[in-house]
């Protein structure tokens, strides 16, 4: 489909699910913007999710957010339970601005939903020539380490930096691999890979189904464990959301809100060195992509290079919707 | 050996070694403090490094540590080449003060050395009830994904955060294992675990010498790698220290000071929820601790709490100091 056709397609969808013009146009760009880096987990197919919530009012169509200032550095937005992607666009434009005067920004979300990947709004700091960090949580999925059911999310730890040329954004689950790849490969009767979920018993399993109803591996077992347990203070229990395996599953649990919690810190980088923060950061990059390759490599990419390069490489395709999503698409325009 | 013996004869060593007695005691309880929390590998099998060091002037005895404060958040130190225990010390109670007055700190330190653990530093502001990140950059010793020549160092994440109990503090390196423990088991010609370094050829080795000399492993592939690389620019890119490979290595590298970097981020965790804060982080952690136990589990532990009980345990205990690191403390106790 032609992305401006799939962009009117959403924006309607959503508009007829209530929400403003203003926000349906943001939600579908984050959207879209999902397919265009080939995280089509977090694209698309999302579409149902948000609107089966809109429908049941467990997302608010018309939240009022408030933004508290609670200096020129910090502020805490309360989301009112809006749709993830409106209140994070909202809060990383805060986060920019208290950077941009002060140095260091600091901006807690609470009421907010799932809001697409953290890498969109590191993106938008890092255009602004700013370092930052994104964090958010996210409905149980990980056991904690030494535990055999799942609590914390799959709580990603977002770094962005500027580079001068492609921005440098990390954007790193805490689990093996990310929900959504699962919720996808569940979608489309696809296997997941061997080693990154058990089933309820506490085997491995390559069932997607299973691996859904059971729990997900954390990288490196007590440190992912301890990485994704803070991110789950760092968003849940700091901001004033949920935490602790309470943020609701949208998918799944239809008996409230999300109210997941985000934080973003913004620094400005040449704080502390000025000018020459371009020059050494570039050539931080540049001592890495000289070093001898592994075997099977012919370069080194630094974070948001392969999402960067699939961007660019897709951004004047169609993009490709699988049948089974259309059709929903189909279904959510006549409501 | 008896801790008050021990402590002073570390101190009467750095003494020897030109340290003001105020800084050979700060030095002297970090070194105690690895032994106590059974970090060993950060204990006192490392004094005779820094002792050599001294001696060839690469670590500055008298060092005129400048502070520049830029906002009353933000602060730069120039540690002109100090022990990293004393930069490292000044630099956190400076991001208290900072995060006391404002609600958050940025601490930056510039030309440094290595600082022992980064929970140290950490314990020290949950103890003033603030929430910290602490980060510091080191040799080189772990290949970047893609790469089969070691740059990023063992760069640790760590985090901490008051519990009302033992504090919260995680400190995770970003390789499988950490550095001191393949130097310890090679003082010692012991094995190390398999699959958590390369030799030189990039295979596999349990042999110390040959994984010192090779690479060790990140955790989780690509992610690990892009944590170490992130660690590596907030700790030395953005701080104006060494990185991209150019910190020095303290045991095997004299041909300069080893400009490491250390960057603080402290927060007053009650700034968007005031004291409901507490309440809510001892939920989170019974929430956690209340899950059903995995196979071999009979509690789940958060992130210090297993140091926090060494530490208990070893508190009125005599320090074992191996034959070999005595002789070498009679030996530079000596000079």
């Amino acid at each position: 489909m032609k992305k401006d056709i799939l962009r009117k397609k959403i924006t309607k969808i959503f508009n007829n699910h209530k929400l403003s013009k203003k926000h349906a146009e943001v939600c579908a760009d984050y959207l879209i913007k999902a397919e265009l880096v080939e995280a089509k987990s977090h694209g698309i197919l999302r579409l149902k999710m948000y609107c089966d919530r809109l429908k049941k009012k467990l997302i608010n169509p018309r939240p009022k957010i408030k933004i508290k200032k609670i200096s020129s550095s910090i502020s805490h937005i309360n989301a009112d339970n809006s749709i993830g992607f409106v209140s994070a666009d909202i809060a990383i434009n805060q986060a920019i601005k208290n950077a941009q005067k002060t140095g260091i920004g600091l901006v807690a979300v609470k009421k907010s939903g799932h809001y697409g990947l953290s890498s969109f709004y590191a993106e938008q700091a890092v255009k602004k020539n700013l370092m930052v960090f994104c964090f958010t949580n996210a409905p149980p999925a990980l056991a904690p380490y030494g535990s055999k059911k799942s609590l914390f999310g799959t709580n990603p730890i977002c770094f962005g930096v500027p580079t001068g040329k492609v921005p440098f954004i990390l954007d790193s689950s805490t689990s093996i691999i990310n929900r959504g790849k699962i919720r996808q490969a569940h979608k489309f009767g696809k296997k997941i890979p061997f080693g990154v979920a058990l089933n309820r018993s506490g085997k491995i399993t390559t069932n997607a189904k299973e691996a859904l109803l059971g729990t997900q591996l954390p990288i490196a077992g007590f440190k992912g464990s301890g990485l994704a347990w803070m991110v789950d203070i760092l968003s849940g229990v700091l901001t004033g959301s949920s935490h602790g395996g309470k943020t609701k599953d949208p998918f799944d649990d239809f008996t409230g809100p999300q109210n997941v919690g985000h934080l973003f810190i913004t620094i400005n980088p040449k704080i502390f060195v000025g000018k020459n923060f371009m020059n050494e950061i570039k050539r931080n990059i540049s001592l890495v992509k000289r070093l001898p390759k592994a075997k099977g490599f012919d370069s080194i990419l630094y974070p948001g290079e392969r999402k960067n390069k699939a961007y660019k490489k897709n951004l004047n395709k169609n993009i490709f919707i699988p049948s089974k999503v259309l059709k929903e698409m189909d279904e959510l325009d006549v409501i």
